[in-house]
C-alpha cells in the first residue's frame, strides 16, 4: 500500500469527526455532506494543492472553490489543523481548534457558508447558492492564463447541484477555452435535500454527459486515496499537456464512515446527543479498520509553495478624454453629428480603458456588437482580454466574480434585460466583495421595436435595493449609473474602473443628443443640474432627460419655470437634491422609463426621511410595454411622451397647458 | 419523390419571402433566423400539428413553443396564410396578409416576439428571452399527461440558445418524467448574434450531449422535407410507445435559400432595398429548382383536429378553515402550542387546496421538506400532482408558466433566495399572463444560522416593482404577500388560489406566535391594524410584526401610544394607510427585514403622492448579514432588534427611552 493511503484515511476521519462536532455545537450545518468529501479535501489541502496556510489568499497559490458551500465545515476543520490565517485584511491570526467551536456565531469568521469577506481569505468567492462555483473557478482559471501563472483551480460540485444549468454553461466555457488548469470534481454522494438525486445526476450519466461535452472523465471512488491521488496527478500533468480538460466524477457516500447518519433524512441535519456519539464511534471504527497498525498515518503533509509570482502592475498612464479617444480611433467625425448612443460611448471607453490598464477585462454574452464591447474585442491591443461567454449570463457574471478575485477589473455586458438571469450570481458577487462592473444595454423602453422580452423594466428597483445598504467595505452595495449622453457614458465608465466595488451601468439603444462635453465631471453618487428654475424640480434619468428637455419650452409658455436635473446615479447626494427641491417650492416630478421602485422611489425615500413638506409625483412605466416601431411611440404607449410630461407638470402646478 | 416534398419546399419558400418582406417593412426583426426554420415550421403547421386555425388556443390541440422567439415572423406568415384567428378574447378575427405589414406596430397583435396576451393565442407563453421555451413545453407536457390528453408539444430551440443552462435543466426534467409527448427541435443554423456558435453547440456535440442525457436523437437536414417528416413521425409513434424521449437536431442554414444574406453580419438585420430584392429573387430560384414542374406544390394541407377533449372541472367544494384543516390532518395539537412557522401553514394550505381543487399543482426544487410542499407531495390524494424539479429554479418557474397555460394553478416553492435565479423567467410569466403562484420560504434574516447565501434580501424591491404597474388584465403585475402568522399564511394561500395572476408569498423559517384566528379576513391588497394608538404608526411586516409587537410596552412606558399595522400585502390600500398615518400625527415608522426599496419605499411612495405632511423613517437591513446562531442575534447584527426599534421610535418622537 502506498504510504499516503493511511495518512489520508486518518486525516479524512479526523476532519469528518470535527465536522460532526462543529455542526452539533452550532446546532445547524451539513456534516454528512462534509463526510462525503473528507478524503478529497484531505488529499487536496494536505498534499496536492500548492498553497501556504500563512498566506491563504496568495495571488499565485492554487485555489479551492467549494461550489457546494454548505460542506464548508470540513474545510474549516482542515484549515484550523494547518494553522491557516483568518481574519480581515489588517488583523490576521492563525485559525485554531477553538475557532471551530464558533461556527456560525455572530462574531466568528467561520460563517455558515464560504465568504472571504467575513475573514476567510482562503476562499475567493462567497458560495452557498448552488451552481455558481465552477464559473468562479473558470474566471480564476482564465485570469491565471492571462497572467501566465501556473496556478491550478480545484472546484468541488455536488451531484444534486449539477442539475443547475449554470454548471453546464461553465463546462462549455471550459471547453471553449480549453481550460486545463481548472478541475471540476463532482461529488456524487447520491442524495440531495429532499431525497435521492435524479438518475440524470448519477455518476454514470454525469460521466456520459461530461464525455459528450469533450471532457476526459476520470470516474473514481471518492474515498479511495490512491484513486483520488492518481486522478489529481492526471489533472496536474494535463495542465501543461495539450489534452482535453479533465473532470473527476467521484462516487462518494453522504455520511461516509458512519452508517447511522447515511441515507435520506440526514441532509443539513447535525447529529446530536447519542446520535452524535454513535456516528463518532463508527468513524473511530473506520480508523481502526483503515489506519491503525500501518504506522504511516502521521506521514508529513506535503505542501508545495506556488512556483511563480504574480505580475505587478506598473503605473498606469492617464486615459484621454472622450474627444481625444474618438480622434484616436478615427471616429472624430461622429462628434460633429451631435449625437451618439451611450452604448457606443461605452464601447469607446472600454477600449480606451483596456489600452491603459492591463487588468481591465471585457466579458460579453454573444451581443458584443450590440453592447459595443466589440470595440474592445476587435482592438488587437486588447483582443486577448475579451472573454466571449456566449448566451449564458449566469456563467458570465460568476466568471466576472472569479476574474475579480484574481485581481482583474471585469466589465461584463449584455442587454440589461438578460442580466436579470444572473441576479442571484450578482448578489453573491456583492457578498464576495467582487470588483464587478455590470453593463446593461438596450435599457428601458426606448428599445421600442423588440418589445418587452428585451426591455429592462424592474432592474432599477432591484439594483437600487443594494444602494440602500452597505457592503463589507462600507460602500453602497451597488452604484447604479444611467448616463444620458455619450460624454457621461464615457466618463462614468472611467469612474467605474477607478472605484472598487460593484457598479451597474445602463446604456441605451438609440442615439441621444450630446448634453455635456469633456469639461463636465461625473461622479458615482452625483447628479447634474441642466436648467435652474424655481417652480418645479424635474428629476429625469437616461433617455428621459431628453424627453424632459423637450418640455421646457412648453412649460415656460405655461408659466412654469422648471429646474431640470439629470439624476444619473443611485445612491445620490440627498442634501443636494433636497436643496433643489426647496428652491422649487418643494414641487418634484420624477421621470424614468422603467417600472416603479427606482429613481422616483429613491427621491421619495429622501424626501420623506427629511420630513419637509414636499410634493412628489412619479412618472414611470405602469403597463407592460409592447413592440412599437419607434421610441417615440413607445413613450406614447407608456404615457411618458414629452406631451404627457407637460400635462402632468401643469396639473401638478394647477396651471393650464398651452 | 414523396408528394409532400415539393409542397413543403413551396410553402417554406413562400413563408421565407414573407418573413423577409415583413422585417423589411418593420425595419427590424430576424428574417434569416426565420429562413432557417421555414421547412420545419411548414411541416409542423401545415401537416403534422393537430390544431384548428379557428381555435388557435384550443385546450386540446398540439402546441408549438417557439423558444427562439425572435424567429416569430415566419409563424405569423403561416398563420395569416391559414387564416388563423388573432385578437383579444372577445374580439377574435382571422389574420390576413395585410396584418403581416403591421409587424411590430403599436396597434398590431404581431408583436416583435411571441406573446399570447397581445392577441396571438396560438402561443402559450411570451418568449424572446432565450432558453425558456423548452421548460414551458415541459409544463404543457406534464399538464397533458395529468389530464390524460393526447396532446403533442413541439419546441424549436436555437443552437446558440442551447448554451443557456436552463435548456439542460428542462431536458433533464423531460428524462425524469419520460415526457415523450414533448419534442425539442434544435435549430442548428450555426450562427449566434455576434458570430458563429461554439463547437459545444454544434450539431455534432449537441447530438452527443443529448444522447448522453438519454435521448433518442434524430439528426436531420432541416431543409429536407422527407427527413423532417420522418423524424416527426418517429416522435408521434413514440408518444404512445415506451421509448426514451426523442430530440431532433436539425442542421439548417441561417438565411436558407438566399446566399446573399447568409453568414455573419445578418443576425437581426432585415435586408432592404436591393439587398431585399436580391434575397427574394434567390428564393425564387430555389422555387424553380425545388418546386416548379413537379406539379404537386399545392397539395392540400392536412390539419387534423384534436382527438380528445379537455376535462371540465366541476363545482369545487369550499375549503375548510385553518383549525379544521389542522384537525383533519391530526395536527390539531399544534394549535395549542400557540405558534407555528408560516412555511408549515403554507404546506397545510397547499395540501388542503390540492384536495379541493384538481387544478392545483405543487412544484418544488429539492427543498419540499423545508418549504413544506412535502405535505402535498406525501398526501396520496395529491401526490400525483407534485412536480419535483430538483435544484433547477429557472426550469421550475418556466414549467409553472407552462402548467398555467394549460389551465393549472401551479404553486412553485423554494427558498426565497433561490427564486432570484428565475426572476427573468418570472417576468416572462407575468408578460405571458400566467397564473403563477410563487412561494419563497426562509425569507429575510430570521433564517440566521445559514447566512446571507440563503437569505432573500432585495426580493421585496424587485417584486414590488411589478406592484407599481398593471398587467394585461389591469391588475397589479404581482401581489407580494408576507403573512406574519400561520392563520394569515393559510388564508393568503387560499386567496392566491382564487386570484388569477402572479403572486409572490414569503414564508419564514422560525415558528412565529399566532396573532390571528380563523375569523380574520385576509385579502390581496389588505393590511391589518393590530393596535390602535395616536402618536406613531408602526408599519411592520412578516417576522418584524412580532419584533414590533415586543416594543409596545416599552413605548407605552416612554409615553408613546403607538399604532401597529401588519402590512402583509403590496400593493395595499393607500388611503387606509394614510388615514392611519393622519391619526398618528403623520409620524410613520416602517420595519422590514430585507434591504430597502420594499415596504418602506412603498409607504414613502404613497405618502409623497398624497403630498401631506408626514414624517417617515424606514428601518430595514442596511448591511450584508452573516451567520448568527439565533434570529435574535441576526436582528441585533442588522439593527432591527426590538430594542433598536424602541430607540428609533423614541428618537423620532424626541422622548427619552425608558
Amino acid at each position: 500500500m502506498t504510504s499516503f493511503v493511511p495518512a489520508i484515511h486518518a486525516k479524512a476521519i479526523s476532519l469528518d469527526k470535527k465536522s460532526l462536532t462543529m455542526c452539533a455545537g452550532s446546532g445547524s450545518g451539513h456534516p454528512t455532506s462534509c463526510m462525503s468529501i473528507g478524503h478529497i479535501v484531505s488529499t487536496l489541502m494536505y498534499h496536492k494543492m500548492r498553497w501556504d496556510p500563512k498566506q491563504p489568499g496568495h495571488p499565485c497559490s492554487d485555489r479551492l472553490v467549494l461550489s457546494e458551500g454548505h460542506a464548508v465545515p470540513i474545510v474549516y476543520a482542515a484549515f484550523a489543523d494547518l494553522g491557516g490565517l483568518i481574519g480581515k485584511e489588517d488583523d490576521l491570526r492563525p485559525c485554531v481548534d477553538a475557532d471551530l467551536e464558533t461556527l456560525r456565531e455572530t462574531d466568528s469568521v467561520l460563517d455558515g457558508h464560504p465568504n472571504p469577506m467575513e475573514g476567510f481569505p482562503f476562499f475567493d468567492a462567497a458560495t452557498g447558492s448552488l451552481g455558481q462555483g465552477l464559473s468562479v473557478a473558470v474566471g480564476l482559471g482564465i485570469a491565471a492564463r492571462l497572467d501566465e501563472l501556473d496556478r491550478r483551480i480545484y472546484c468541488i460540485i455536488g451531484d444534486g447541484e449539477a442539475r443547475e444549468g449554470q454548471i453546464w454553461e461553465a463546462l462549455d466555457h471550459m471547453m471553449d477555452r480549453n481550460l486545463t488548469n481548472v478541475l471540476p470534481i463532482f461529488n456524487c454522494n447520491q442524495y440531495g435535500q429532499a431525497g435521492a438525486v435524479s438518475n440524470q445526476q448519477s455518476a454514470e450519466v454525469l460521466e456520459k454527459k461530461l464525455a459528450a461535452s469533450g471532457f476526459n472523465v476520470l470516474r473514481i471512488n471518492g474515498h479511495e486515496p490512491e484513486q483520488i491521488w492518481s486522478a489529481i496527478d492526471s489533472f496536474v500533468e494535463n495542465t501543461t499537456a495539450n489534452g482535453s480538460p479533465i473532470a473527476i466524477v467521484a462516487e462518494t457516500v453522504k455520511g461516509w464512515g458512519a452508517a447511522s447518519v447515511q441515507g435520506t433524512g440526514w441532509h443539513g441535519k447535525p447529529a446530536s446527543g447519542s446520535a452524535l456519539d454513535k456516528a463518532l464511534s463508527e468513524l473511530d471504527e473506520q480508523r481502526v479498520r483503515l489506519v491503525t497498525g500501518i504506522g504511516t498515518a502521521d506521514a508529513p503533509v506535503r505542501l508545495e509553495l506556488p512556483t511563480n509570482s504574480a505580475p505587478t502592475p506598473g503605473d498606469l498612464p492617464d486615459t484621454p478624454d472622450f474627444r481625444d479617444a474618438m480622434a484616436e480611433y478615427d471616429m472624430g467625425h461622429l462628434i460633429a453629428r451631435g449625437s451618439l448612443a451611450t452604448r457606443k460611448a461605452y464601447g469607446i471607453a472600454l477600449r480606451t480603458l483596456g489600452r491603459h490598464n492591463p487588468d481591465v477585462i471585457a466579458v460579453d454574452a454573444d451581443v458584443s456588437n450590440s453592447t459595443f464591447a466589440e470595440m474592445f474585442a476587435k482592438d488587437p491591443i486588447t483582443a486577448d482580454r475579451f472573454i466571449e461567454c456566449r448566451i449564458a449570463e449566469q456563467n458570465m457574471y460568476s466568471v466576472g466574480a472569479g476574474l475579480s478575485a484574481a485581481g482583474k477589473i471585469p466589465f461584463c455586458s449584455t442587454f440589461a434585460k438578460f442580466i436579470t438571469r444572473a441576479y442571484d450570481q450578482i448578489e453573491m458577487a456583492i457578498n464576495s466583495g467582487a470588483n464587478l462592473k455590470i453593463v446593461g444595454s438596450h435599457a428601458g423602453i426606448s428599445l421600442a421595436a423588440d418589445g418587452p422580452s428585451q426591455m429592462s423594466l424592474p432592474d432599477i428597483a432591484w439594483f437600487r435595493s443594494f444602494a440602500t445598504m452597505q457592503d463589507h467595505r462600507g460602500n453602497p452595495g451597488c452604484y447604479i449609473l444611467q448616463p444620458s449622453d455619450a460624454y457621461a457614458a464615457y466618463a462614468l465608465t472611467m469612474a467605474m474602473a477607478e472605484y472598487e466595488g460593484v457598479c451597474y451601468m445602463r446604456t441605451l439603444r438609440p442615439d441621444t443628443e450630446f448634453i455635456y462635453d469633456d469639461s463636465t465631471t461625473f461622479n458615482l453618487g452625483g447628479m447634474e443640474t441642466l436648467v435652474e428654475g424655481r417652480d418645479l424640480l424635474i428629476v429625469a434619468t437616461g433617455y428621459m432627460v431628453h424627453e424632459a428637455n423637450k418640455c421646457l419650452d412648453a412649460l415656460d409658455q405655461a408659466g412654469i419655470d422648471a429646474t431640470l436635473v439629470d439624476l444619473y446615479s443611485l445612491p445620490f447626494d440627498e442634501n443636494q437634491l433636497l436643496d433643489l427641491a426647496n428652491q422649487n417650492n418643494g414641487m418634484v416630478l420624477t421621470i424614468e422609463d422603467n417600472y416603479g421602485g427606482g429613481f422616483g422611489s429613491a427621491v421619495a425615500d429622501a424626501i420623506t426621511a427629511d420630513g419637509g413638506g414636499f410634493t412628489l409625483e412619479q412618472m414611470h412605466v405602469r403597463r407592460i410595454p409592447k413592440s412599437t416601431r419607434t421610441p417615440d411611440e413607445a413613450l406614447e404607449y407608456c404615457g411618458l411622451h414629452h406631451t404627457d410630461i407637460v400635462a402632468r407638470a401643469c396639473e401638478m402646478l394647477q396651471v393650464a397647458c398651452v
